[in-house]
């Protein structure tokens, strides 16, 4: 089953020519999940070629601009290819009176409903419940309510092992095997582990959008398979910035992957003071070897 | 003294890889006007080396998508550059309320004051009255509240011939001659017209944002140096296009511009359905040869 992100930005908030702010394509069998949406993230849905009718679900961590200021846009073009089928948005409170105000004064009703999800930016929330997938709300520290999401697989049916199978079991029996029973046939007990696979490892994907250093969210990204993590900065630069910013270095990212023994990271939301990027690179690696830098266009599997 | 304009963006309201929606600089005498700002129009100021605190004004004509959700990512790019300059906003009432919901979520105080200038739809209004220019709103037909903007030289001091000054004239004579007065000089009359030279044309340029076919803005905009006027479509699909579509053609933009006279016309946002823009240079040249597609980075004087 597919499951696997795409980069379609990676900057910070000061805009920089061919590049873009904060957004992500998750997909999953097929079914498209849309994280952040900076200005021209329609753009670059078209530039990747993922067509906006497979995008039913969008999650937007926090309201500043660089994370959301390309929904609008999407929307309306939404709109003007007659999209009917309802749109899922998960942002903090606050986002469902912008779009409101929006369309308040273009004098639009849009062709497709909206099915508005809010959350908190301070409480662990399950904030979708499909299939195949569950996805829940990562609390972050922002300075306004902002928050990361956990996409974690749900337990897949068992897989069992043919050669194993007595002929002639009815099928219903063969769904209670799938589903971890054991099962009583021809006077005989089969034991589920005797005729199943192990099942394949769960994988998960977290996503954690702007925050500074902050430990409180390792236990719930534990063992995480891949992990994006802001890292605006480098340490040493860090150093010369602000007391009170609400940012993370190349370093503290690996340090949360780190702990959290995540399988790989990913870092992005650079800084355009920096114009080589290896640096982050660098600096994450001497912490966590298994890093990546957020490349516009390049997919990871999860 | 400088006046011309360069295009940004011209491409109608649905995305396009590589192009850009509305936006325009108006550059006069090294003051930046913007018209318009659709989404990205703050990477597209970058791209072409316009800075950001050399903007003071900026004339949205309409709200729809197309036309101004770039505003909001160049106004927090202007709060992150600490701009203390305040900001003129000419706009349709609405985007006021836009932007203070956009600001009362993400926390965000400007670094600079705005001065909201707002107008409506259905009358001419002289919105701007600086030292060199005046602005007016046209209004359009597009269905919701939209105007375009005339900006118009104001009359310039006269020039005086040196050659037939007499010498020793005073400097408050000097002045009065340049206001266009006669003077009293050593027991003499020197009428104003034989000692200054003719004036210099007064320049203008008219900015036709959104709209069908509309003959009411013809006399406002009578004898304009430069004309833009919005042709999203060519006549042949325009047959094909529902009845009450809110835009011109290529013929009526060029039906415009012959009927007010103006010296030179430019079109744009062009529909995406167009690959080959010429269509529409062949089209409007049939009833007005002065016309010139709008093509980002290209730079018209007026």
């Amino acid at each position: 089953m597919t499951f696997e992100i795409t980069i379609l930005g990676a900057t910070s908030a000061t805009p920089v020519v061919g590049k873009h702010p904060t957004s992500q394509v998750l997909n999953y069998n097929d079914q498209l999940y849309l994280l952040d949406c900076g200005e021209a993230t329609q753009v670059q849905l078209l530039r990747y070629d993922f067509r906006f009718n497979r995008i039913n679900h969008i999650f937007i961590s926090h309201l500043h601009g660089d994370h959301y200021l390309g929904l609008m846009g999407l929307m309306l073009t939404m709109h003007l290819q007659k999209r009917e089928a309802a749109l899922h948005l998960y942002a903090p409170r606050g986002l469902d009176e912008i779009i409101l105000t929006h369309l308040k004064y273009s004098h639009g009703i849009l062709s497709y409903p909206i099915d508005f999800h809010a959350f908190e930016g301070n409480s662990v929330k399950q904030i979708l419940d499909d299939e195949y997938l569950t996805v829940q709300t990562i609390p972050m520290n922002h300075g306004i309510p902002c928050c990361g999401f956990l996409f974690k697989e749900k337990p897949k049916q068992l897989k069992i092992d043919k050669e194993k199978l007595p002929p002639n079991l009815p099928i219903p029996l063969i769904l209670a095997l799938k589903n971890g029973e054991d099962i009583f046939f021809e006077d005989k007990i089969i034991h589920n582990q005797d005729i199943t696979l192990p099942p394949e490892p769960l994988r998960s994907y977290a996503f954690c959008a702007d925050t500074k250093y902050h430990e409180p969210v390792i236990p719930q990204i534990q063992g995480a398979t891949l992990l994006y993590h802001e890292a605006t900065l480098t340490e040493e630069s860090a150093e010369r910035i602000e007391a009170g910013m609400y940012h993370s270095t190349a370093k503290q990212a690996a340090t949360i992957a780190h702990k959290a023994s995540v399988g790989k990271l990913i870092i992005g939301h650079f800084s355009v003071r920096y114009p080589n990027l290896d640096v982050f690179l660098r600096e994450a690696r001497t912490v966590f070897e298994p890093t990546f830098l957020a490349i516009e266009g390049e997919t990871h599997q999860v």
